[in-house]
């Protein structure tokens, strides 16, 4: 892994692609040997952080990059093509720093998004809405929170936490800094996979938080209207999700490529000189790649459907979203599928000294393995066939 | 079938959407009856007369409908969505036109062109490789074909023939009317899919063939250099195909969608009161919907793909050749597999009931099931792969 | 379709499979045509009957055949290569005749058995539990059956009728003869597959019924115990569903490999003179044995366990009975699949003249297509989970 | 790991069942550990010394087990169940002794498996046919061996080593101490599964061989007659491949049905208050049990046919053997397909928790992706198909 010189996002007519491109190159060498120590990815974050890219979706007017959301997916889609984790860690900070803005009242917002910028921050979040629901209760002019959350991705590592707490009979969604006392992190995240992402547990212990640290302008726990933006903070997270994958898929079959390329052996019944015109070789890398194919096809739609709804702000209206989000969850299952045939297929085609530890190949299918499992694929094909047939999605919390 | 007032091609900002759609809408309602009664496509051949589309591809110079090809694709696509029958006799037209316009001289071309529109001509095609080669002779100025060629799409309902023919040691590219003296139509095509096209035999006797209609100004039979665009012929036949395969996919998946909407029962163990809520129906019409969804997407990538080649004209380069055709053969292998699944398993969401006759709902399996055969999708799937790790593509004689 | 001299199927040590390869050879030459023609199956049955396959299963003291349920599951495998709508016919005959001699009291049993052997009666069914149940009230010392049923599997050529209706709370399994007077057949079979089978509608109007036809010795209707042999019935019945479907794969294979042997042309890119060396070719022809071999096999494994359930005889357990179902049921889901699979895709294989209507190959598509939607395949996934994670069996009536 | 106490493998009526299940169930506890920790399988051989299984096939006049191979099948099976390492020592051990006694002379062979019980030998090999050929040169009266092979299966540890070389212009096959000076362990595996197998490279540097250690007695390197029974060594490797496959397929359901049972907490949505009641969770578990189901019938049907194969001694003809063979294929397939597909599937029904790397339950799929490899699965399809199509199997050496 490389350093990178500081990109300052806020310059006119950034190259995101090539700055994802120049984060990706330099996790590139080391990619399995960082996967292998497992160790917390306070290196990767820093390279985040000096290309820019944390800051890609903050306004220009913010000092931001005022990229596109096409853009950050391109890029979160470019790194995972090397290191599912980073892409991950990138992933979610985009989630819950735009969870945080668009929730935000108008000046928290801007406030928020200028000192995201200025303090380079990375965020996460901690809401897991299988875990018992945190609680927030007034204490004086402050609140105090207190709960625990599992999966709680970025947070160890983040300078700012989006978070959904308990008050009253209803709901806030506040933010607050990783370090606040009575924060701790558990740093307990021991998947097989994703192993580079610091998503392990999260405890509050009458973390005190201030009024201004609860997003958006109504009272703490009632039911406000939200804004129909608010709406897409799911579909936006499963899309973020899918060009993860799919840039999984990409970089796992590229591997295998180079692979082919430069190293594997003919069979012996094959007939051929070389590995890459195997009859069958050339067969089932070409189903694979129809398959990523189509994962990055479905993925560009559904990115543009996302930015179509996004686009039509206050006049959202609610079957725009559901189409928004139908495409995006027909890209989640041909992303998902195809992201661990692919992993677990290409060597078939690299043949068995492709097993070698040193060579990490493993770490594709183990990344992908241990991320689908976020939420349960036939549940959102559930939801892609409830939308063609009754015109609609079902409100799981957090999850559609 | 009902029938429709002519769109006057050339007229400005033809709507090539609304004239399929109007197509697709008087094809509808006895689509089952008219694939059972299998007669020759004549009224069907006129309702495609009637709409504009046969010239859509025509310059507006020539009175064509100056058309995109993408919009030539989705007319096809549209079209298929109710019948791939007719979807097919139109789709081999635009291919033997297309064929035909871009190897002739350039006087030649706009003669044809202006001929084809103000004609109303339907064309057609005898040049299947697999058949013994057809045979042209110099007679005087003039020539003789002699040949017999199976799987004669269109031919024997078309205007104009395009064919290729073999003399000396080369070929040539020609066209000739269907109804040249000389000229026998087998009138034999009996698959149990596409009843409705005219796919069978062609007899040449002795056929005089003008030099006029002998295609390009190179000497018959002389290796001279093509123009790289007709190296495209191929893959626009291919993503021709690609389309009514599409939209095949999406009518038997909105075909099922209705019953299921209408007519099926729910199953007796699934707990719920429609057919529709059965949680297995929703997730196995989601996946199916994720299929149809991954191959239109596919579609219209190499659809973008093919157009951006076409746009590079005498620019083109064998490497880009091989990306567009890379890309159309990836989209052939997804809609192939989607479409054959789809209109297989719709039936698993309908059930038994859906299986009467009166409903024909098996004739979409049996089209594309037939057609998927023009050509194996193993071997599409093997040019994928060759691309990608090779980066090239097989020259197969008229299928890559 | 040649005729056959009779077996008398009494005799000491009869061929079954001799027997069933008789049959399946005379309805081998003109199978393509018979389901074109698509008429009453009167001279199939007529086969059936001078086969001596109808008596099989009847016992020998009885005068009928004494042969086992792997003799009965292997004749309508054997039967189903070639013609999967007279396997259905002789499978729906062992269901009706099995349902009605299990449920029959001692001597009520001896005496059908014997009349079934003597008068070579065909059995017939009118249960389908998916229309509303046929009523039977009592009207003086007999009863009367009022209903209407559809997809009465072989009623219309039956000699005698199984079927159950209620009566006050409960209900009554009964026999009835075909011709009964207030019986109808509506003859209205009419779907695109097992066109030969005779599954149309019936109708009961105050059908007279005798004590004596309503089977077993307890009150009709009331909740006498069943023995546990009766709850044997579905999974029997299942289990000669999953035979046919074998056989319809194994069937389709075989025409697919005698064409390939004989017909079939190399592809041009194979490199190879014989379309049986093509390596796809190879590949994709074993894929599919595979999965007839898995079919098969499992079969195999489920008439096994059927055969001991049913020895078990009145000590069979529910837990023992539900291991039988799961196995059959495992077995139902592989053959749906297998067959449907196979079916559609060895015209990958075969090429595009496969398609002609002369050869008739897509009637196993057909069939197995129309027959596979008796209950949803998913559903029996489901069980197979079940009785794997909870040890149980969905109660569905008549489906498992 | 639990110790065993010594079966002595002479006893009558030994139930290799048991002592496999004993051996399975002592691995049991620390299986995800040992896994971990990687270290040579030291302590896992002596557990399959001390269970009698090593001499399960030499004969009882031998001081053998007696067992019959589908004994040997079936312990290779339940042991791969709990750890997929050990079932590969196993296999490879009865590999490389039965192919030593089957080569070897009359007198040669009882000597051989005599002190293969007596000395309680492991048995590995060293031939791996895509290296170079090792060669065997004459040394005065004895030999010289001199060569490197990779994927040296069992030979680090192995009392007894079977090998091929190369010897003028043939082969000869022989047997030699794993401790003889000059062979050299590589000791080097280093794959992501199958990590408790020593399945390294081997040098041989000028190791002597005395004549008495060449199998057989033609002249080394003649090109002798080998014995019917030989020509199913391959086969015979490849269906105790199987049977580890189809063992590892079951384990790993077992753990997710373990863990469903235990553990699973159902998906949000899904309406259910317990995972193993989710409607997809149990249709994905039936589909993956249906898989498994199928792998064990398959392996199964095709030790029958082995097992026949066998018994026919010298009179086993070429048809017989490619049709033994073509049924292992066909299982190895089957096996190969399910268990890949099952061991990758399963964490969809437990969920992300599962991936807990306390619970090492993708050792799975590292194991069987890793093994897998071993050649081609794609090749063996061919063979399937090759044997359906053709009445053959192509020769690759030692590969079918």
């Amino acid at each position: 892994m490389t350093s990178l010189s500081l990109v300052t996002a806020g310059a006119p007519a950034v190259d995101w692609d090539a700055a994802a491109g120049q984060v990706a190159e330099a996790l590139r060498a080391d990619a399995a040997a960082r996967d292998h120590a497992g160790l917390a990815p306070r290196r990767e974050l820093e390279l985040l952080r000096a290309s820019g890219l944390l800051a890609l979706l903050n306004p220009p007017a913010h000092g931001g990059g005022g990229g596109s959301f096409g853009d950050a997916f391109r890029a979160v889609r470019r790194i995972a093509r090397v290191d599912t984790s980073v892409a991950q860690l990138l992933s979610y900070h985009y989630l819950h720093l735009i969870n945080a803005l668009w929730r935000a009242g108008a000046g928290q917002g801007e406030q928020l998004s200028r000192a995201s910028v200025s303090g380079r921050w990375f965020w996460g979040g901690a809401s897991n809405p299988r875990d018992p629901e945190s609680q927030l209760t007034a204490d004086g002019p402050d609140f105090r929170l207190n709960g625990r959350k599992t999966f709680a991705s970025n947070a160890s590592l983040a300078d700012r936490i989006t978070l959904r707490a308990q008050i009253g009979g209803g709901f806030a969604v506040l933010t607050v800094p990783g370090d606040r006392a009575g924060v701790t992190h558990g740093n307990d995240w021991d998947a097989f996979g994703q192993r580079l992402t610091e998503s392990g547990t999260i405890a509050f212990d009458n973390v005190r938080i201030g009024r201004g640290e609860i997003l958006g302008e109504a009272e703490p726990g009632s039911a406000a209207p939200l804004s129909p933006r608010v709406s897409l903070v799911v579909p936006l997270h499963q899309l973020l999700i899918v060009n993860f994958y799919v840039g999984t898929a990409e970089g796992a079959l590229a591997e295998a490529n180079a692979y082919l390329r430069s190293t594997a052996r003919p069979w012996q019944a094959s007939g051929v000189s070389e590995a890459r015109q195997d009859p069958y070789v050339l067969e089932h890398y070409g189903e694979l790649d129809v398959q990523a194919r189509a994962a990055a096809a479905l993925a560009d739609v559904a990115g543009a459907a996302l930015e179509g709804a996004i686009a039509r702000g206050h006049d959202l209206t609610v079957p725009e979203r559901h189409a928004a989000a139908a495409a995006i969850y027909a890209a989640k299952v041909q992303s998902s599928r195809a992201a661990l045939d692919i992993t677990s297929r290409i060597f078939e085609l690299m043949g068995a000294r492709a097993t070698a530890t040193s060579y990490g190949f493993d770490r594709f299918w183990r990344n992908i393995r241990t991320h689908t499992l976020h939420d349960p694929v036939f549940y959102k094909a559930r939801e892609v066939g409830n939308y063609a047939l009754n015109g609609t999605i079902t409100a799981t919390p957090l999850y559609s």
